[in-house]
């Protein structure tokens, strides 16, 4: 595994997202050009990529005290596309520097809400990787709250070509 | 069916998401009373609901010109859990008022994305009772851009009990 604290297999300050082509660097919830974004940022932690995030209060669902459940859907996508960038990078072995980084797109994606999520709350979403077949990876996320699981997502991501 | 103008059987000028209750509308993507909000508006067309928006161009993708999974889910999600309020008092017959509609949570969502969905256009989502089971109702929601299907969507929503 390489050192180069520019590659992202090494690089602790920079997330996966932060290694996207700047044309792939506009998704309202992990673009780092995005303005008015999410700017979702994933990380290794071993085996499992985890990201962090405190929503802003009006992302609420139907009630106040809970989270809406297309932002956890979107959490749960943009941290699982990310984590299928991540995935493929470390399968190769390659160094990604910056503009590098595979970008893949949502093919199926699914979620099942266990819980509700609370509001006010930081949230962690965990990734892992359990199958690549070529450009298809198919990632697991879990979004947790307070140690609880509160949902958990399977997605189909596609590599885009070059 | 009651001919009502209070009701939601008959009322052409307000939505499924006009009668849920105030304490069940802060929904970032459909409540009324979200300031933030997208505030999704969803009505019968016959036996399909529908539900018209035109998103923000900051919802983008990865790239600049297509919408992000996230919102679509999102719209999806929304218009799912309206319809499934609507096919729930269809079902029963009964008239019901302003803050009398029954709320549905999402059990579960699985999106298959078919196309990119532009960005600037106008969206469709065309939502279909699968099956109605007590409180638990599925829906299918497809999102059309232009006449053309971008995603499909499928989702159990569970009734809140009173």
């Amino acid at each position: 595994m390489s050192t180069d604290v520019n590659c992202c297999h090494s690089d602790e300050q920079n997330a996966f997202q932060d290694y996207y082509a700047d044309d792939y660097s506009h998704c309202y919830g992990c673009g780092r050009l995005n303005e008015k974004g999410l700017k979702l940022k994933s990380f290794w932690e071993g085996e499992e990529s985890v990201c962090r995030i405190l929503p802003a209060s009006h992302y609420s669902g139907g009630k106040k005290d809970i989270i809406y459940g297309g932002l956890i859907a979107s959490l749960i996508d943009c941290h699982g596309a990310a984590t299928a960038a991540g995935a493929k990078v470390r399968e190769l072995g390659i160094c990604v520097k910056k503009g590098e980084m595979p970008r893949f797109v949502t093919a199926s994606l699914k979620v099942n809400f266990l819980a509700p999520t609370p509001i006010n709350t930081e949230l962690e979403l965990r990734g892992r990787v359990k199958q690549i077949n070529g450009r298809k990876v198919t990632i697991e996320v879990d979004l947790l709250a307070q140690q609880t699981v509160c949902a958990k997502g399977e997605l189909l991501f596609i590599q885009l070509k070059d």
